[in-house]
């Protein structure tokens, strides 16, 4: 079975697929809300998952928000959310580097985010903000003294980004010893119009680059999130269902983890790279190609009513 | 005949050797200097190598420099050189484009080496020097408006480079008539101590990670410096010499051109990487292995006495 478009199902199959899971991961930017709109109609529908018994989980590859203020976001558009419903990649670098007992000073490429979840859990950071304006960085380089106390390099979205970043971040984890992590490696950001708006990945490609070093990365599609779900909930992969909107990421994290998948179309991926993808040669890309898909969101909620 | 030690030759080998080229291509950094300061000898036999008749070429990746710069630090550092000698890619970025009659503007990441390079064929430019501080990158992606006049984006060494520049040359190369070009993709400069010096190829790769795009190369290993020998030189593949420090950009380009290719230990490549190259089961690692090697440049002066 795959990529069914929700419907089409029959009363059975629909019934059958609802009592298939218990909890839902979902993605939120182009699932649940486009930047700082929600998308209509998908309040009503998690509202209404968990109303049906449903666990609900918000999960996110930003890392600029800390869990708290993604659930503030939460409540101004409508969507009920306590703190740990929310798997945002700050949080999960924090979780990581916590589960480590990892005790030392983390260089951060990246915003308050980061930082504030680290604080959170005890753990002391240097980075923040933009450095002062390089005139000579070969001097930069020859006087620079790495901090000894820092024994991780946090790298996640930085509108600060530079020279003197990147090149302290690669001194750092040129030591296999520090930490690399990255929180998660979206090349692209939303754009709001026809200009690049470049993500995440971008910070850590470049940092890849320097180092010749790969980071650890958290985020979705890579299984981080599963684990710790599964070690702090006990979630059962196989009774979990996981929405989104992009296929490289939140049904590819699926797929890798076991969960089943639905895509919505009021996002990135469309209905013919679904088909592309279901006809590649590439097992790489088949594994982009979801169980369900529908439209939106709110699609669902008539299908919802009658549980 | 792979990786043959040239002190090891016996004289008719030698002799062999040495005629068998007209043209010596030589790289700069770690064959003929270590930075600031010549290497010693190696004057002495870049000077003898002219005296028997060789057409001897400068050939560096590095593009924050002009011909004329490198003209200049030759002089400084006992190698007589003319501007037609020096293969720098700030000039081969420039000849590209004046190759395909551009008469656009381009958008240089980079710095003053490549500017002048393009001024010097009547290119004109945009984008030098540090863009202002962000303080709201989704305002920028949201504001900016690209200028359409922009035709090519060159990329090199920056040490400004920030998230404003990786925005607007990403933005720039997302038009596929936009030529998208880097200089070089060497991730890392030569660095005085254990700090990592980030080179042109991490400006080039946060690039192509935003835009989603692979520009085209120019630098070493890429052969269009061969492309440029043979039309401007009449240059003759299998009666060129290519000498170089680095498996992966000099002995590579060698190996790809069809030319005779010389490592001198004296730089980045060791015997050790040589031997692993030689044993390896990958095609594309036994393609680093030099033809010769030697020590120093200045070992072969004595050898050279005699022609």
């Amino acid at each position: 079975m795959a990529a069914r478009n929700v419907l089409t199902l029959c009363k059975e199959e629909l019934v059958n697929f609802i009592n298939s899971f218990d909890v839902v991961l979902s993605d939120c930017d182009g699932v649940l809300w486009l930047e700082k709109e929600a998308i209509s109609g998908s309040p009503e529908v998690v509202k209404r998952l968990k109303e049906i018994g449903k666990k609900f989980f918000y999960v996110t590859n930003n890392n600029t928000k800390t869990r708290a203020q993604f659930v503030e976001k939460c409540q101004d558009l409508k969507y009920e959310a306590k703190l740990d419903e929310v798997m945002c990649t700050s949080y999960l670098a924090a979780t990581y580097l916590k589960e480590k007992n990892f005790s030392q000073k983390v260089y951060i490429v990246g915003t308050s985010g980061i930082a504030e979840e680290l604080e959170a859990v005890g753990i002391d950071y240097i980075g923040l903000g933009p450095d002062p304006v390089i005139t000579d960085s070969a001097e930069m380089v020859r006087d620079f003294k790495p901090d000894p106390t820092v024994g991780a390099v946090v790298v996640g979205f930085d509108e600060q980004i530079s020279y003197a970043k990147i090149f302290k971040a690669a001194t750092y984890v040129q030591d296999p010893n520090v930490h690399f992590i990255g929180t998660n490696c979206d090349n692209q950001r939303p754009s709001p119009n026809s200009n690049i708006s470049p993500g995440s990945g971008c910070m850590l490609r470049v940092i890849e680059a320097a180092s010749n070093r790969k980071a650890v990365l958290l985020g979705k599609p890579e299984p981080y999130i599963s684990q710790i779900l599964i070690s702090k909930y006990g979630l059962d992969p196989v009774r979990t269902l996981m929405i989104g909107d992009k296929g490289d990421t939140d049904i590819l994290l699926g797929k890798r983890c076991g969960f089943k998948t639905l895509l919505v179309l009021s996002g990135v991926t469309t209905l013919k790279d679904v088909e592309r993808w279901k006809n590649s040669d590439s097992s790489e890309e088949r594994d982009l190609v979801p169980d369900y898909y529908i439209n939106q969101l709110s699609d669902l909620l008539p299908m919802l009513s009658t549980f």
